[in-house]
């Protein structure tokens, strides 16, 4: 068997779900998981479908099922292979706690993904590079190399064929130009619990406001800093009694978490773009 | 408009999304909520759908237009108004916050539901049945009146036209028969974590246990004490330095939001059995 | 028995507890609770004692006995009446929530308390204060009458001799002048996770960036809006499926419970100040 | 400076953090840290002190500056060096994580630690140890030769000069012979919210009672399997949709924080015993 994923949204109306599992199952299709939801404000409808089909029944069979559907509803839909796993390009600077998450979930198999690469600004994770037999590039940058740095970075995602750039406290802001040809594409994971605390050192941030909980969020890249709609968050309890310094060591658990969680949610396509916010199914 | 909500389970097989879904477009239905479960180790599959229809689309015509679905797949249903304000009797012993709860929820709307009485064996809560306005039934019990108060309290609840009834801290328990008769038809909240600390005096356990953490659980009362089907847990961190009292006192709220969930999942028709585990929506 | 809660703060030295625990000692005191902080970044010191003494041993002795400690280590400190039950006035708009926990919570003994008077701009309140037999002041406030509003506020608040000023979701600003003349003695529940969304209409903000947590935040009132130390937060999950209000009435429960939870922190004297921050012990 | 803490516990009477304070005092000491409880049900009081001396103030000077305060009130106390490193030996089968996170917390200076040699009846682990260049001891189990096997891991644990023997989803049972011998020193983690599901397979049984809620405990090793002290808990939220092998992979990082936070609280020396349960400062 095949297993495959839709993703739609469209203006609501009735009998839109009726219409899609009914071409599905045209198909000899067979639905494992589905989840739906009506945005009332903007009366738009967003659908995640997981089914599988006999082997023989391709995208190019699917597709031609559901292409009265699509257009009859005017739908945005992405159709997804189910049984490749995807790839990821991870970017990091000198913390290693979530590269080195994403890299265990990966082995212990809740995570199913294929690392392409790490890129890093830095040399400190060529270590864990070659002891995963990962291919490492090492990407320098400065104000002036910047532009060269960036390019040479999109050139190794497009290469790499992966399908998302994760940056794993990757301490660099990406450029305007880069951010938007990545968008949709790449999930950052800010150290604090957005919005609060944008820019740099969040947690000295939060320690000098004297907050009671931190947090971190994944989110996915813009243009615009730390806006970027939210996938996933969650907040640690802290007390007076933690320095500065605390906050950034207490907080690694909680990034590295919210990030894989963040990654597995867009891999297996549970992540549903709604203007700036997500629907996450 | 009307809305009404569809919940099924039948063994998993191609097709049944698509003709249940195009049986509700063919009455002119439109779906607001689905959410599905495929259990694998049992090759069951259990569905919720919430639509609206025309006015003039009553149960009798969604029964027709789903009846070949429903024989074909062999499907247990329920179909439920959804515009009609369901109906709960509230058993209570001496601590009232559970009640309390249920009651302010209802008020500002939270909870869509209607008390069809308030069923006590102490006196305690008279004041409040009295200042809602609601009808308030002292039973008081002992071992030899047992079978007469229970008699009663099964009559009371028939009389009521309620569909549910929610033992909100009723420190009784029930005999297999009223259990057996209410079965699916009332949750109790057990104030631990279960199965940690079944039968009397939970905190008291837990507070002899030394645990780090109490909670407390809404089920579905079954003949078998302390081991029906669960619906909603949490948990609250405590310390040392707590006494069983405390223990009791912080226990409170947990107890309170977690039935007052458990209540509003159920009357909105999000549970549904799945052998002596749920399914929740 | 008398039980009295000393709190202090000084530049850290060595013998500060070793001086006030010894006189405490002289006067016949066991301690029964002690907890201290030391501030590295500002080498400032802070310790709670709660320790109790023979009938006979008023605050003038036990000022007598530590007079030498606080002269010779420069001490900030309080001794409080651990017997006496702490006053508070509550300001309350039209959401009662907050107010009715407080009010719970104070009859079944978690929160020791006594409630010297409910002020409310609106009148939906007055049938809460009547049930429990308290004084309802009704002060409505406009622009033009705000400074006469607030005076009387003032007054009330001294006339009551309570000891802090509740504001449970009290939908007025308070002017920088009451706000001066409150500090320290006035808790507000801001209805998020402070420093996100300040302002007005913080769950419609959160649910305009899509955030994932919603939160409460309980601090002292400062004539900087929502600037003020912090004493208590906690966080709630949320989804997308979420209106904004959904979020209003989600959020019910978690601002209860921060609220009662920084009062009951505040009344027992666990909290201290620490610059703009708290030091909760 | 040297850093010294003293953990102490006797009978609740007057005085004890006077004298205690003003012995540590006349040493020339600074109090960094203190925490104290008095359980009111046992009459015993707790004790923790962190602090600092000159250099020349050795274990003998502070023993002989507290022996009468020792004497007078019959404590059971323990002084620890505060600047020396801490060992342990950390025992683990198949699963993995815990112990990378253990060498992770290790590494980032979170968990202030020196791992003195890892022992596994498997030799998955064997990897890892080499990666970090640390002893590693293969030491298969059969039924028949677990006295021998444990005959050697008790030795090994003597040599090393470990202080604290951390099982971290090491999968044998210890014997009663050796839990005695470790009593008090060596902590495990157990995959579930105890005491619900002790045993064996406890995310399997988890997921057979269908709870909403999954955790681990870290407790003290102690002859009655699963009932040990308990030092740590926490829980993670899960649904229906989760299979048993889902919870097995959920549970993971839960699991890892737990015995992490467990490992650091005792060899902070902020663990101490009353009774079955712990008081934790």
């Amino acid at each position: 068997d095949r297993t495959h994923i839709l993703n739609l949204s469209c203006t609501d109306r009735p009998g839109i779900v009726a219409r899609v599992t009914t071409s599905i199952a045209a198909v000899g299709g067979n639905i494992a998981e589905s989840a739906q939801y009506w945005d009332r404000s903007t009366d738009r409808f967003f659908m995640r479908i997981l089914f599988t089909t006999p082997r023989e029944v391709n995208h190019a069979v699917i597709h031609g099922a559901l292409r009265s559907a699509i257009d009859g509803f005017g739908m945005t839909f992405s159709l997804t292979d189910g049984d490749r796993v995807p790839g990821i390009l991870v970017l990091v600077s000198r913390f290693d706690h979530c590269l080195l998450n994403l890299l265990y979930q990966i082995r212990v198999g809740w995570l199913r993904a294929e690392v392409r690469g790490i890129v890093s600004n830095h040399e400190d994770a060529r270590t864990i590079a070659e002891q995963h037999r990962l291919p490492f590039h090492h990407l320098p940058v400065t104000r002036d190399t910047k532009p060269e740095q960036e390019a040479r970075l999109l050139e190794l995602y497009r290469d790499s064929g992966a399908d998302l750039v994760v940056l794993a406290r990757y301490m660099q802001v990406l450029s305007n130009g880069l951010s938007t040809a990545l968008q949709g594409h790449a999930i950052n994971i800010h150290h604090s619990f957005l919005p609060s605390f944008k820019g740099a050192k969040p947690y000295h941030q939060a320690h000098e406001r004297g907050v009671k909980l931190i947090g971190a969020t994944a989110h996915y890249v813009t243009p615009d800093l730390d806006e970027g709609p939210i996938i996933e968050q969650e907040t640690e309890r802290v007390t007076h009694a933690l320095s500065a310094d605390d906050l950034v060591a207490v907080g690694r658990d909680v990034e590295a978490r919210v990030l894989a969680r963040g990654v597995k949610l867009h891999l297996e396509r549970r992540v549903l773009l709604n203007g700036h916010k997500t629907v996450v199914f």
